[in-house]
């Protein structure tokens, strides 16, 4: 086994380690964040891999955002509107996904820059992504600044949910394999997902069951 | 499509509703965080998926922990301890890995518990799982409290990295695919991956290429 110290991981070339450290951490949260901005209306889809549950009830989720990455634009639509989307990423259209990510010039919008359609809700002013299958649609409710790095973490409510029905399990359980989610890698490995099972509340003493989905 | 709308959300059952939210954001980055404590030198495993990358350099990683979960003694063990570690999940072991999230009684390790041995690095005091094929030892740098719900997100540096060195391409990519790392889906839904395609650097007016992995 190959062993390295947190002396020699600050030694890699920089692009060495970004891709090393990015992959090691585990297979992540895939989505498109899609806002609009207030002052002008245009609208932006950004590709994030930093997304995490917070809480069930409320709903909250999270997510890393990078004040000088290509998330600029994201940031600044959350936090002028106060409002933004979660759009999952299907296998049938990853790499337009993953063109989200360019630099597209300010005003560009993403969504007709890599052929995706916007569709709104009423009174909701953020834009969803139109084919993607599972989305939310959020409110801004806090955001932490991490001192250390001088990243940010945005946490937002689920006012919002969009999919589609023949993937909900009857105990609440939303498929997201069969609807093809694709998850990621590092920051460029797109992977598709297979069940190999959902086990059932573990006790001691006991082994887990297998659930139906 | 079905629309549920946040008041909707909050009078699902209670069960339903968490099932439902927590497999709504996509796949998870699993790990199981080993512990030491550091008054009874008992030693802990428990099972997260709330892991996100924070940062390439320095390599910070965050995790939400729910003070009152099953992870109050990974809480308590990394606050004492200072040191804690992350091991992926693969798919030769993934049910005694969901087993580590039973209440053992406190004093008793999930090491023994669930069959996963213990592995320690010389002058680095929390257990590594020796069954893990990618390996993590960290430093707690910051708590951080989410006072909207009573969480808080635990930010550790990587002072070790130990990865079998065949998973590590070129350029820094680890193949976490090639060993059976499992990704997780809702609470209970483990899930193997296969490789789409590693996509190159986005940029406007290209359309990317794959890259060999």
């Amino acid at each position: 086994m190959k062993h390295l110290t947190s002396e020699q991981i600050t030694e890699l070339p920089s692009r060495y380690r970004t891709t090393f450290m990015n992959s090691i951490s585990g297979f992540k949260s895939l989505q498109m964040v899609a806002t609009k901005s207030k002052t002008t209306g245009a609208t932006n889809i950004a590709l994030f891999n930093s997304i995490f549950h917070i809480g069930a009830n409320p709903a909250y989720i999270g997510m890393v955002v990078r004040p000088d990455g290509p998330e600029h634009e994201t940031l600044k639509n959350i936090s002028e509107s106060g409002f933004y989307t979660l759009n999952n990423v299907k296998e049938e259209f990853y790499k337009a996904a993953h063109q989200t990510s360019a630099r597209y010039k300010a005003g560009e919008s993403e969504f007709a820059a890599c052929g995706f359609l916007e569709e709104y809700l009423e009174g909701f002013d953020a834009p969803f992504v139109k084919e993607s299958s599972v989305k939310l649609g959020l409110k801004l409710k806090e955001i932490i600044p991490i001192t250390l790095n001088n990243t940010r973490i945005v946490i937002g409510e689920v006012l919002h949910v969009c999919v589609d029905e023949n993937l909900i399990s009857a105990d609440g359980y939303i498929n997201l394999a069969a609807t093809n989610t694709v998850t990621v890698a590092g920051l460029d490995a797109y992977h598709s997902t297979q069940l190999l099972a959902r086990l059932s509340y573990a006790q001691p003493e006991k082994h887990p069951e297998e659930i139906n989905v």
